[in-house]
């Protein structure tokens, strides 16, 4: 289907706008009018640059307050149409969205609606235009999709028709079943929104915090089928008021929000891009540093072992159990200190999961970074990690560890880290909705609720995207404002049975633990019953507790390198975080930096 | 009164918390038990830092989830509060908050819960201790205060009192009124936090959008005379989560905070500040650059004529009527480019509204600059704007014009523009709310309703504050994060009968008028009917137009100048800023830059 987004959802100027769209690709978009009235290009000139983008001008929007006025309201309202539509013929567009009125001297007057929009589309007609009228979730007397529509039956003119919105039809729990009693040749248009479920006054929701299709709480994909099944032939059209969205880069927000449709028509089966391929595994975390000896000291201290080193490049693979974890000095320079840059997930079907990134716009990246290197399925995540998709040890397929060569007499012996229990990914502030969206479309994973964790120096939000065994767990992570982007922290969680004896080891290799305030175990001691000396080994280590419905947690932090840290875990049937305790990591953190 | 606070209102650790609130000349603090738990320090240590810093530690809090839930539950809370007793102890706090239950197995029997509060005071009291329970608005089944007082009385303990939260109980609807019929002796305490008033989940309003007294929308001081006429003897205690505080500095929030409940103490008449000395008009406003040949070059062209010199700093005096810029090449240092530094208020009582001010905790800037210099009142606003406190022209005063020496031959010739519309200046983003309530209670000025301005990076915000009769208007805007402090600009309006003259004739002196795209003048010929000739002017110049239901408005921009650019305005009765056209304004300067 066409695709199509209204330029208020994207920043900057008009021009950047369409530019950024075109480049997502999009087919069109609705001319939001704000946009034109503050856009230095005439109508002729707006037309022609998205003539040259390949956009066509499906909507222009918004006409407000136009029907059930006073007589003289209603004049002065026709005569505003006729400078629109004199404006639209000069852009090229054909279709005007009417928002149902929230003037103060509107009446609750169906015949009389019917009869202004009548006058409304007869003039419209002239032009060659057609009018679509939306209820707005606030409109003062029309504020329903199906009582609009009641109004276009009965105004019953070819030049008017009705635009749906699901924002405005699902805000209010309208049921959409409804929709499928229209006639799709008068629904003129469809716009797209979900949005968070938030317990707010619908006004301030929709302008604020509206959201792309699959970012929110709403069934979009059951409204778009039914309106399908009418025959509707028109583009799904994105509208979102977003205050996030406002402030960040209109090429991403476009990328995010084309993505978004694409995942929503395959959804409502209008398109089939290459099936998800589910990852099954972290192959290995890569970590990027100026300097490798700070992080092999702690590798060395949680029982790791150099086990081998690529044939090209200075990357060390560290190995214990099934977590390995490779340690890059050749790419630093991509970003401030040492950072998690990389992640090897195994996949049942590399390529097929690169294609399927691929077709929903993730950027891939080069297969070879060298002629002699594997060729590895790699792409980018929003926030820049690079996602390799692996294939370890299967002979039909190219493997990422043939570039490794072994590093003789390398003795892993007895491993208490036995894989990577989860990855902590700080993202960029503009783009969290999209990183959560990005990880369950692309990836195939599913995210969990998103919770606040208090950082001493503001909120922290924070959501969990894993696959169905858990054997793939990645948190992302936003700070408070954008200016936190890289204060926070990445991390290594490493999966153990006895978080206790990986605690000791590593503090008899010369590892630090985090030291965690004595107050949170008197806390401990107030909320529980432990075993007799079980807190007293936990306040010495530094382990932190916590348990839900399903186990126990048990966890314990190293210091930071960089912008990278890693944290020991026992969970023992426990499928959450450790959220209860972030709080108390994150302060401990401050106070040693 | 005693004031206090809850370390949770303030940023940082809990000894930066404790150092903010003594500073802010706090008498006491409610200890978050979370902060408690994150913090290194013992339970003695933070009771002697308290001591050290002269703060009482008025309330522990909180205890969750105690009363009405099964006996094995109820167990266990007491085991819990036993340690928590005991921690109370060694900290030195007597009181403890327990907020009613929100458990998933409390059940809704008063009996049970009075019950349960009993035993929990029987336990405390052994201990010292003083129970307050408190109605969360959101509690399972108690969550009016009247509700907890009922539970209270019946329970009838000596060591059992209620605990009031303004939030809790406005947040509601509840009719404080009920709040007589407490004896005062069982108030064991009064949390205070104020809230814009937003429809939306209550829990989320209350984790989220809490603010200080006079910041928001409820009548807290009505609250408080009520609860004052009980014979409640305790602290006025300050609660408040807030996302922008949390990110804020914690010193600049103290400040605010206990300006907001010196302002509080005023209105319900237990203090007794300086009376408010309402400025009466603008006596200049100060640029300060390190070049002054473009500023000067800006107010040349709009019929500025510079009158005077400072005569001991590089400082000019530029006037028109009865506006009057300085510009001050000496102290560019202080801030990057040009930018509005300071501002003349008239004030009937100088030394007045420096007592004032200082009593609300404004900081006092040195009264001379010079040996020479008149001694002038001034302090500084959130922003660092310093404020004069000027007396022009009246002998029996120190007159900041006495510190300037008349340029000679200066001929300002016939003034198009004869004072200062409005100042706007641009706030720190963490410290917008501050600002507003630092203009209404320490200046006296009336506070309008915040706007939400769509800049085309991202949703601006922006609220004026006025005297009675409109000839001191400062609009308060802040950018969408805190990334756009500096991005903004800051601006001088300049009040003119004829705006079409004003601009010619800054045209024909050489000087260029923002452009204003085609598309916003077809636009108003679509809104409104002009008179033969008129839109084609405003299109020729650049002249934007609005009206309200008072009037009309006109206006124009000069270019940006560093951080400073100028408008000039022409309102016939017209009350607001022209916010309407803000968003094309705000565009054309993205698009000059």
């Amino acid at each position: 289907m066409r695709t199509s987004i209204a330029t208020v959802s994207l920043s900057g100027s008009l021009t950047e706008k369409l530019t950024a769209a075109s480049r997502a690709g999009f087919d069109g978009v609705e001319i939001f009018e704000n946009d034109l009235l503050a856009s230095p290009l005439t109508p002729e000139e707006i037309r022609a640059r998205c003539a040259d983008l390949g956009l066509s001008i499906d909507l222009y929007q918004p006409m407000r307050d136009i029907e059930a006025v006073p007589a003289d309201e209603f004049a002065r309202n026709l005569r505003r149409a006729r400078h629109k539509f004199e404006l639209m013929r000069r852009l090229g567009a054909d279709t005007v969205l009417v928002c149902s009125s929230v003037h103060p001297l509107a009446v609750d007057d169906d015949a009389l609606a019917a009869y202004h929009l009548r006058q409304l589309a007869d003039l419209a007609q002239e032009f060659g235009i057609r009018v679509a009228y939306e209820a707005l979730a606030w409109g003062r007397h029309v504020s329903t999709y199906d009582h609009a529509w009641r109004i276009v039956e009965a105004a019953d003119h070819p030049a008017l028709g009705t635009c749906l919105d699901s924002f405005h039809i699902l805000s209010r729990g309208s049921d959409p079943k409804g929709i499928e009693d229209i006639p799709g040749e008068k629904i003129f248009f469809l716009q797209l929104a979900d949005a968070p479920l938030l317990a707010m006054d619908v006004l301030q929701w929709s302008r604020h915090y509206r959201c792309f299709p699959g970012q929110g709480g709403f069934d979009v994909a059951d409204l778009v089928r039914r309106v399908l099944h009418t025959g509707y032939g028109g583009p799904l059209s994105l509208e979102v008021f977003n205050d996030v969205f406002r402030q960040a880069e209109a090429g991403p927000t476009a990328v995010d929000a084309h993505r978004s449709l694409l995942v929503l028509q395959e959804a409502v089966g209008v398109a089939t891009p290459p099936a998800p391929v589910v990852p099954t595994g972290v192959a290995f975390a890569e970590l990027v540093t100026p300097d490798a000896e700070p992080v092999s000291a702690l590798l060395g201290a949680l029982g790791f072992t150099r086990t081998a080193r690529h044939r090209g490049k200075p990357v060390d693979l560290w190995q214990q159990g099934e977590a390995r974890v490779l340690v890059n000095t050749a790419g630093a320079a991509r970003r401030d200190g040492t950072s998690l840059a990389a992640i090897g997930l195994e996949s049942p079907d590399p390529a097929g999961a690169a294609r399927r990134a691929e077709a929903l716009l993730a950027p891939v990246l080069p297969r070879r970074r060298a002629a002699e290197d594997a060729p590895l399925d790699a792409v980018a995540a929003p926030d820049g990690t690079e996602l390799f998709f692996c294939a370890s040890g299967r002979p039909e397929q190219p493997d990422w560890r043939a570039d490794f060569a072994d590093v003789e007499h390398a003795e892993p012996g007895t491993p208490g880290v036995h894989r990577i229990d989860h990855l902590a990914l700080v993202q960029p502030w503009h783009h969290y909705d999209e990183a959560t969206l990005f990880h369950r479309s692309v990836l195939g994973l599913h995210a969990q609720e998103s919770v606040d964790v208090a950082d001493p120096y503001g909120l922290m939000r924070s959501r969990a995207v894993t696959n169905p065994d858990g054997s793939v767990r990645i948190a992302l992570s936003v700070g408070a404002a954008p200016t936190d982007d890289t204060v926070h922290a990445q991390h290594i969680a490493l999966a153990t049975d006895d978080v206790v004896a990986a605690a000791r080891r590593f503090r008899e290799a010369g590892g630090r633990l985090l030291p965690i305030p004595a107050n949170y175990y008197d806390d401990l001691a107030a909320r529980y019953e432990f075993a007799d000396g079980e807190l007293e080994t936990y306040r010495e280590l530094g382990i932190l507790y916590d348990r839900d419905a399903y186990g126990e947690f048990r966890h314990c932090y190293t210091p930071t390198v960089g912008r990278v840290f890693f944290e020991l875990v026992q969970r023992d049937g426990y499928r959450g975080y450790g959220a209860q305790n972030a709080p108390v990591r994150l302060a401990a953190q401050h106070l040693t930096r």
